[in-house]
């Protein structure tokens, strides 16, 4: 992409309304713009990251056997009063009435609409286990919106549910879903930590909120420093084959938000120099909550005896546009925003310092076109402006990699390589460049 | 996937509530489920199907050089009252009010949030022409929502829009929208006619519906039989060059809807045996409207000559889920749906006659491995079910090949394999049949 087409306004302004880094760094970089308290339009370098987080929640949830389907965004009030969610939902709820006066909400989750659609397609034990999820705008009407994604309005989640038949295989899904949301978290290259939680409005008795270690975290944590350092299951995990090992290591040593936290057990688990307290910020939570909806509902399947029983659920969300400000939140310096490779916007960012120059322009030209053949994301900066403010657009941006071309070092046939994350600056030869990202985007995609 | 884990409600039954087979047969086949009048939820075939379109649409978009982003569903009031189009916009408008009684509206198009959302970021000249674009869910209140996805109230809809400095410049990015809507509705599979239409609502004084001829159609159409035939451009293609040749090979012949048909004209221009009468389906729209929107909202750049402009628009919208129903109605036969190729939910659909024969289940499990390993999306019916309910299964979702096993021709080495659009029916060795497919799928993916 070059950027002279592209819709990127950036600013050097802290805008006011905006109390934490990744707010601020959403705005000032040019990835959202606030349409409304808690509304916001995703501009085109921050629908990028959306996507691309976007895509690694699917990619994982399809591995991990789920099949994704699509539910409508507004939905009937009655169907909210027949799990009895109706009244007792508050004022988080937007309630709509349409042009015949007829009761509409904008879904703030989906159980009901889910079990509704799922007693009316599935009758049998053979149908199941069952995993349905999708990714879908979701509106909760916050009495203060602020910090930007974290506590917006209006914002992408997906949300998936289980269906079995019984207490032990819904307690499988759940397991399943733990474990993919381990693998999603690291793939986005950030810790997520699983955290036992209360289950709230969902209901239930087992539950994990997956929370980012952020000091700007909406809440205080206290968590084993093992916990940082543990594995997640390679591309070989078998969803089908037993998870009890994977879930015991990320759920036995000791985590918890201040909700849950039992100070004596910490400090009785957890030796004095693994204690941390921090701040973090949840990103994700899982439900098991059997037939809470499913007797209500009256969603009942046919066992293998003939006997219809309800069915035992669970519901696992997953907050993706929050997850930009998580990211951010953990991965930021004084400059801007600093990416992890799987969710920049675009691999590397292509300084001309010197537009207009004929050798530059040609060498910039090649470069890109290089680039994209090999089928790396790239932002040309081919605008006419200064190298100072290039770079500061560059690191606030926050892409892997810059890729600085100037009429010195090309004279001798160099560009400058630099890495955003370590401000490593290395002066190479064009090739050597090349080869170096063709290498690094290579060892990524595998 | 398979079938046994897959959510594919199908139905024999024809449902009372739909009128037409689009409509009836997306509920047939398990493609969506109503949740209220006019509101779908998109069942996991559905989902794959508008996935498809929406990526066609959005690549042919990037070719021409436009760039996505994405606007909230929900806007404000104010924004409205700008444009002089709130009070005007009438009941189809759904209103809401939040908890702090602010006036909301779902989106039902974006002309005044893009305009503000330019106004706010680009200033000068240079940074024209811009091409923006989102594919979002919409809302309009139907007084009498019916047909499926023809005339719902929530669907997805791409809107793009153009910002130029003069009107030759917005007449050129219309001239790009029309030509790459040419390609995008060719690439799915369907001939869509570009006729020349009333602006409307949205204004401005130069604007084409684009049609899908189908004698199901919303409304009546007449067209020169020669514009049947025509070609659309290449992947070569230049938008930068001159698209004259192209539009007007596209509308100079005679099209009408009868909101603006000229019956003399039709049959002055029109010889008798070329004269089309039928009916057709809007699934696009474009409108160059000038200063309409900018005017008002002061939606001004500056020019090289320092002075300040209202840029000259356009909107370009295509009706992503509308489209499900138009090439459903476009392509149907008495047992159920033919997908084009393109938009196929899978591209073959895999029938293991006897579930439970081990010959059968180890041949079946082969060619589903190998299928899936060279990319092509396939669903295996292992059901256990009877061969007459699988096949009337196969020939209602309508993928493109059906790849049958059976005990009998097992035996001599053999799989039946059926196109679905012509009914043909080829009996083959397994190699013979795979490499079909495979040489399909490659020709497909050029």
């Amino acid at each position: 992409m070059r950027l002279s087409r592209y819709l990127l306004p950036t600013s050097k302004d802290n805008p006011a309304e905006a109390q934490i880094a990744s707010h601020r760094l959403m705005l000032r970089a040019g990835l959202i713009r606030q349409e409304a308290a808690g509304i916001y339009a995703w501009l085109p370098l921050g629908l990028r990251v959306l996507r691309k987080v976007e895509a690694i929640v699917r990619d994982e949830l399809h591995r991990a056997g789920a099949v994704e389907l699509l539910m409508p965004t507004l939905q009937l009030a009655d169907l909210w009063r027949e799990s009895g969610r109706y009244d007792a939902y508050g004022p988080e709820m937007l309630r709509i009435r349409d042009r015949h006066e007829r009761e509409l909400l904008y879904g703030p989750t989906n159980e009901e609409m889910i079990h509704e659609i799922f007693r009316s397609t599935v009758r049998s034990y053979r149908d199941l286990p069952m995993n349905l999820f999708q990714v879908q705008w979701k509106f909760r009407d916050e009495q203060r919106p602020r910090f930007g994604v974290l506590r917006g309005r209006e914002f992408l989640m997906k949300d998936g549910y289980s269906f079995d038949l019984d207490e032990a295989g819904a307690r499988k899904s759940y397991q399943q879903m733990f474990v993919a949301y381990l693998r999603m978290f690291r793939r986005m290259g950030i810790t997520a930590i699983p955290m036992r939680a209360e289950t709230g409005p969902i209901g239930g008795d087992l539950s994990h909120e997956f929370i980012v270690l952020a000091e700007t975290g909406e809440s205080a944590v206290y968590v084993d420093r093992d916990m940082l350092s543990l594995d997640v299951p390679g591309d070989d995990i078998d969803y089908r084959g037993d998870l009890d090992a994977w879930v015991d290591a990320w759920s036995v040593p000791y985590a918890a938000t201040e909700d849950v936290h039992e100070a004596a057990r910490f400090e009785r688990e957890v030796p004095p120099e693994r204690r941390v307290r921090t701040r973090g910020i949840e990103v994700g939570q899982i439900f098991y909550y059997g037939a809470k909806y499913a007797t209500p509902m009256r969603v009942l399947v046919t066992g293998a005896d003939g006997i219809e029983r309800p069915i035992h659920g669970g519901c696992y969300g997953v907050g993706v546009s929050r997850l930009l400000g998580a990211i951010i939140e953990a991965g930021h310096d004084e400059r801007g925003i600093v990416w992890p490779d799987a969710v920049a916007p675009f691999q590397v960012g292509l300084v001309n310092l010197q537009q207009g120059d004929e050798q530059v322009d040609l060498a910039c030209e090649a470069l890109y076109k290089e680039l994209q053949r090999a089928g790396i994301d790239v932002l040309y900066d081919d605008r006419d402006e200064r190298a100072g403010g290039k770079f500061a657009t560059m690191d606030l941006i926050g892409l892997p990699w810059q890729l600085v071309v100037g009429p010195r070092d090309l004279k001798q046939g160099m560009v400058e390589l630099k890495r955003r994350a370590t401000g490593e600056r290395e002066t190479l030869l064009i090739d050597t460049a090349l080869a170096k990202l063709l290498k690094d985007a290579h060892r990524a995609s595998i």
